[in-house]
């Protein structure tokens, strides 16, 4: 099997898109991206629709449904679709999706039959909102940066900062589905409880070393059944799609509460994804063969098969930028504070697939799971404010003189992502972005420093 | 406050039914118990639907609402009632909940009108399956037994058995709920990593140290806001009621994968619990006033109040019982391996409660706690096969000659639960029954002992 096998028309760079905004070569949203998302007009109280992006627009799914744009396969996939959230759809053969997207891609190019159709689906981007784009049953994170492992590891355990398990298993614990909200959502500043070495008790305060987390989440669509496991060739075809996902830490909550059965308060207060999810279609050009080195352990015979290290992991472009309030304030917009890679990770996205299933585990349509924090193997690519300040020690000098070690009140952080690739449209993920706010308890702030 | 205030009359013992099987004094089902739980004829293929169990018989809530049995606040709650999840009425007001429970006990009892409508409702217990009661959204499980962290924490840490943060933080993980189960689900023994510390890699086997866990699961009631938490005076509203959990745990996946980021595989295969929810109401007799002694670490004052103190855990005795191949085939019944209390947990329930949300993370309806393995004081009190096979290394003796350290296929474990104290009714949950079915790669087993 061949790479060429998962492109097709819909990658062809040179075509456009009649909805001009599209072809503008800065936009995340060219015709050969198509993500999927929920949206309603702002300020409205209708239940979310699912809808595609386009340049500056989105398309109203049910809307150009209703007006007869879907015939044979693509019907079958947008008879699913329905108000509320996209699971259903989501669930659908990926022969189905398929056609769906080929019609999209057909209907919006400068070729496209019933145009009068499909502009009645059309709103400006700008005049709608965004909700999750599915209902999340379980959520996993996994660990996937042997660099962010390493890096933090080494915080945490001077002495032994890889565990001996790390290269043989994809690392993965099960995180809060509940407080995953989407971008744009405040964070509130959690209390929790914090022990320094040099404490004889714990006390309970706001957080005072909350960071973000940089990662890639992947929605599962179809699923298995529970007692069955998918292999490493069928794992991709459960994966529906990629969103940006910023799992927010208290690193004082964790030092103090993560032994021995790992994250929790430290962890689970929010987590915020970006809104589209882009379709592991649409991503198909951006393959990066990923092959270990002869002097690492070869993964065990369940994780590996040669596609999947020529398939190997996403040339994904993922970047890092801070606002502060003093920055607002002064009309500043946000600074990049770091780059890395997905294709960097250590483990495949089919390889989290088949780990996390080959015990019998069942996947659910509308899953997430997360990548763990992409950190790049240069000190300043790593993903989270805890490796940029090592641990807190060296603070990050931002511009007009500020410095960060971790996040302060009213701070605005940004994830983007984009996939490029000589040959083909760039594609972009939107942003995914979460502000801080104050927590209910800084009154009760202790006085140490 | 005094504990009068949590009873009323329908913990009054003497209290008899007109469904006289309700009245043998060792069902675990009189009318002071009334659970909840979703049933449907055995073999049909309809949805499930909300019943109450009484004696050997279950009333169908929805046939009796039907038939104008409810009126007031009772009917507030009872249409709150629907096919396929008790979702809704678990999230029901207190006081429309407590006022349905009245009606239940009123209409159940001799003194109870419109009889013949009520008779329209009970299906004997022979002839239905239960579901699992709730959707449950996340899974959180607690490790709330002193016993049992200090007993596998010997194992896995001999130097370091109880970590320093155990007396100061409810330890808790989030666990993975789509593959929680109802009682008399089969168990796949997994497959997954194993090594053992003298192995130079791991390996892909079936687990060969398959284990159960015995817990109280707690489900929530009433949700609270994200960003908002629980008062520890307030927490035990949002719990609906308890049931009997089996956390099944393969021991030999755990040792090698839960460093750094806690269980996963070795937990996430399957869990087990009670079909019946017996409710807050229903075991407030049986609360088991807890105070820590004096030369432990007292709890932060967010997890104690003189209520908290007062109420309590609760006193319900847990046994475990074991059925191999060789005593089904020889008609031996199961046998009783331990018993303990979950009056011994070292945080409360709300406790539980009030730190999970304290950092701000929303419960919803239906989500599941779990108090983690509840172990006695004494080694014969083990929560788990690896507390009563001291890690494996000593084979515990069954009937007919046989012995265990880890479960074998074809092994049928069942949890059972009782309240039991004099003046009161004693309450049971039914039970929690799993049989082990063999692993898929059982040919792949390895040789090695």
């Amino acid at each position: 099997m061949t790479m060429a096998n998962y492109l097709d028309h819909t990658h062809e760079p040179e075509v456009q898109s009649w909805v001009t905004s599209a072809n503008d070569p800065a936009t995340d949203f060219p015709i050969q991206n198509l993500p999927f998302g929920m949206y309603r007009v702002h300020g409205s109280n209708e239940e979310f629709r699912p809808c595609t992006a386009i340049g500056t627009f989105i398309v109203d799914l049910l809307t150009v449904r209703q007006a007869g744009c879907f015939e044979g396969h693509a019907m079958t996939a947008a008879n699913a679709l329905e108000a509320g959230t996209l699971n259903a759809f989501m669930s659908q053969a990926a022969e189905d999706r398929r056609a769906f997207r080929h019609a999209l891609f057909s209907a919006l190019s400068l070729l496209g039959n019933k145009r009068a159709e499909w502009q009645t689906g059309l709103v400006p981007m700008r005049e709608v909102e965004m909700s999750l784009p599915a209902k999340i049953g379980d959520y996993t994170d996994f660990y996937t940066s042997v660099n962010h492992a390493t890096a933090v590891g080494r915080l945490f355990r001077p002495d032994n900062p890889l565990l001996p398990n790390y290269k043989w298993v994809p690392i993965g614990y099960h995180g809060r589905s509940s407080s995953i909200g989407v971008s744009g959502k405040k964070v509130r500043r959690p209390v929790g409880q914090i022990k320094s070495p040099s404490d004889d008790a714990p006390r309970l305060a706001p957080s005072q070393r909350l960071d973000y987390e940089l990662e890639v989440g992947m929605f599962v669509g179809s699923p298995n059944e529970l007692g069955e496991s998918i292999t490493i060739g069928d794992a991709e075809k459960h994966l529906f799609g990629l969103v940006l996902l910023n799992d927010w830490s208290a690193r004082d909550f964790q030092a103090w509460e993560y032994q021995p059965l790992g994250p929790f308060l430290s962890k689970n207060f929010s987590s915020t994804i970006s809104p589209w999810i882009v379709t592991m279609e649409a991503l198909a050009p951006f393959r990066a063969p990923f092959y270990r080195s002869a002097n690492e352990p070869q993964p065990l015979p369940y994780l590996d098969s040669e596609e999947n290290r020529q398939r190997g992991s996403l040339d994904l472009k993922l970047e890092v930028w801070l606002q502060t309030k003093q920055m607002r304030a002064n009309g500043q917009s946000h600074e990049r504070l770091m780059q890395s890679n997905f294709k960097d990770s250590y483990w495949t996205m089919a390889q989290l697939v088949t780990h996390h299933t080959v015990g019998g585990c069942n996947l659910q349509t509308g899953d997430l799971l997360g990548s763990g924090t992409q950190s790049g193997e240069d000190a300043a690519q790593g993903g989270s404010l805890l490796e940029l300040s090592v641990g807190g020690k060296i603070p990050y000098e931002l511009p007009g003189g500020e410095t960060r070690t971790f996040l302060e009140d009213e701070d605005s952080v940004i994830f983007l992502a984009r996939a490029e690739k000589a040959g083909f449209r760039t594609i972009g993920f939107g942003s995914c972005e979460g502000q801080i706010v104050a927590s209910h308890q800084n009154n009760q702030q202790d006085p140490r420093p």
